[in-house]
């Protein structure tokens, strides 16, 4: 595909989404449950389509993980509509009045939510994603324009040619939905410079590809950042609600941005804590890394290297280290944090109060498990990614971070002095 | 200025802003208060430095309308300490708790209004930019990272010692405002790329350097963009007002974004309207330039080529043509308008709702002038720049858009099923 080419395509889209813009609530509801009708009535299809997929995946050697992230399953497109139906239950948040006053000349001031326009996404090659994120983006009046990876294109085609179909029973232009079907590198680099085609571009993927957005997108973006999240338990924590909390946060999914990375624990409860903490997490096969205090409170354990406080595992492997005190546990999360999510286990209002104010992370939690960092947990319906940028998302991404603000002044014929 | 060099710098501020954003409300507004008072007691100094400035500018061949620019007088340092101290009284952003809702399991949520950390601004050789900007950075609670113009060092160094020498004495660091003084294009390139170090850029200047920060930024950044607005009368405006109107946001200044570049008139008024406005408008010294049925109707009138519809002119020169109707105005703006300022003079309700829903632009007004999409005319206060993007920030920017928000959960030991 040449670039001229992907520019033609933009341009249909972002006509699309100028009537996708306009369109009431309910004509954008309608699509996403056409859509969950089709997926699931094309379901045994859609799974063949699939196994193709699949199995050049396999011969080109791809590993298990992946290929599980790939497969498509009858339960897997099910869920993908039942995940369209509960977006479409939620509020639209297009026209929603931010605030509102009038100036003392009379001119009345609004603040009204509208959609982003053309709605850009790169992502990897979990299928399911074609219609998460082209169901997040219709819901806030947008279009979306979707460049899934290589291995799953021909699932991705079909699904798209669902979603299609459903605009257009909708009554909405098909380019609502469009996907790019080259899958190169210079086409995604292409992708990510169509400034002023595309509004917003929502980057999944690895550091690759966040490394070639920050050196080629002219387009604005927001990211989906890494989580290295730590649980510190403080001096005066309840030792049986930390202990929950970080088996939770470490042990409830290992794959996951907002599980646990590193846990600190305060020195004055670094002996009492450390050794039923360890014993737990071990037994749910997670191998520890501690710097020399907890070594020494539990001999035998892995050196936590500096670049083991630094990494997001994604693993059963847990750093650990011992903070003298508040200030201790802040400065190292100061450091380390990848700014998604932290908490604190304590007792205290005014250390959990300095932790809250002090900590620099798109969510900071108080007694409870940094696993609940998530859209869907956190009661936004759904979720496009989980920004750890401070402009415009920070945290959780749902439909309303897909759309932007504009200003109505209405006024009767009020000119400046 | 080695990049080393100046990723030290940036370290330096961005320890800073970590104080800056502890530090109460009161203590923020002390430093831009004490600000103002070195302003108003070293104005004398100030414009002494500056007439070093002005000299070697006068003697480089740099045209007038830039040396006024650049120019420092009593007035202009008197109202840089005005803004200062009209800033401090702004109601405090940081801490406003902007949502928040209790989940089925007890967890309690909040988003909460964060200072951004470390805002970046690079700007044009207007020396009051560097007390404007700085100011409103830390009325949000940030360190202010700056970065003028070459031919305004002097003067830019001068204020900014004043302003850290405030901080000081309110209690902040002194380096959480910061001049970059090292003014040659490969330092600004390296500050564009202080990724970590620096959390948001605000860019003020021309095309030239939009194009190096969409090439080279690899720090988030929030565009100030041209405004190519328009104004269309429609068949049924109050053409009293739509004269009003036309010739106020034409001509109170040529200058400004918000000025109208184009004027759009209904076929069904155009006789009755033309005229009129022409008269109005070259009496105020403004050349037309008309489309074709403009031309019919005021013959001699120079033609408006399609260039000059893509025009900000910024300039006593304004294009006008005539249109059938609301779908031709809202074709013509959709494709020529830069999406910053938006007019429609109408009686007629539906056609205000069509055009307020249908125009994509930071802001639409309804029998209004244009000239009123500015942070001060608006209600804000003050303004760091005008947005014409989409993402975080769209239209007149204050200091609520140099913040971020966290998620602030509470439990009581909640773990994830």
């Amino acid at each position: 595909m040449t670039t001229p080419e992907l520019e033609e395509l933009a341009r249909r889209v972002r006509a699309a989404s100028r009537v996708v813009a306009r369109a009431s609530g309910p004509v954008r509801d309608d699509a996403l449950r056409m859509a969950a009708d089709l997926l699931e009535e094309e379901w045994s299809a859609l799974v063949d389509v699939n196994r193709g997929d699949l199995a050049r995946a396999e011969s080109a050697g791809m590993a298990a993980s992946a290929q599980d992230r790939l497969r498509l399953t009858e339960a897997r497109v099910r869920a993908m509509a039942a995940g369209l139906r509960g977006v479409a239950r939620l509020a639209d948040p297009v026209g929603e009045v931010l605030d509102g006053w009038v100036r003392p000349n009379g001119l009345r001031v609004s603040r009204v939510r509208v959609p982003l326009g053309v709605v850009g996404v790169i992502y990897e090659n979990r299928p399911n994603v074609t219609s998460d994120a082209a169901g997040l983006c219709l819901k806030a009046g947008n279009a979306a324009f979707l460049r899934g990876s290589a291995s799953a294109l021909d699932s991705n085609r079909a699904i798209v040619a669902l979603l299609r179909r459903a605009a257009s029973k909708a009554g909405l232009p098909e380019d609502a939905v469009a996907l790019v079907e080259d899958t190169s590198h210079e086409t995604a680099v292409a992708f990510m410079r169509l400034r002023g085609l595309v509004d917003c571009l929502i980057p999944r993927g690895g550091p690759s590809l966040i490394a070639s957005l920050l050196e080629h997108a002219t387009v604005p973006y927001v990211l989906d950042g890494d989580g290295n999240c730590h649980v510190y338990v403080d001096a005066t924590a309840d030792l049986s609600m930390a202990l929950d909390i970080v088996v939770n946060a470490k042990t409830h999914r290992f794959g996951v941005c907002n599980a646990a990375e590193t846990i600190l624990v305060h020195a004055a409860v670094a002996e009492a804590f450390l050794p039923t903490m360890a014993s737990a997490l071990t037994g749910a096969g997670v191998e520890l890394r501690g710097d020399e205090r907890v070594r020494a409170i539990l001999p035998g354990t892995a050196v936590a290297e500096e670049t083991d406080f630094a990494t997001e595992f994604l693993a059963p492997i847990v750093a650990v280290g011992v903070v003298d005190d508040l200030d201790g546990a802040i400065e190292h999360i100061t450091r380390y944090s990848s700014g998604h999510s932290e908490a604190i286990v304590t007792t205290e209002v005014r250390a959990a109060d300095r932790f809250v104010a002090e900590v620099d992370a798109a969510a900071v939690l108080v007694n409870a498990s940094t696993r609940f960092i998530d859209g869907e947990e956190l009661g936004l319906g759904a979720e496009v990614g989980i920004s750890t940028q401070k402009l415009h998302a920070r945290g959780p991404m749902g439909v309303r971070e897909l759309t932007s603000v504009k200003w109505v002044v209405r006024g009767d014929g009020q000119v400046r002095e």
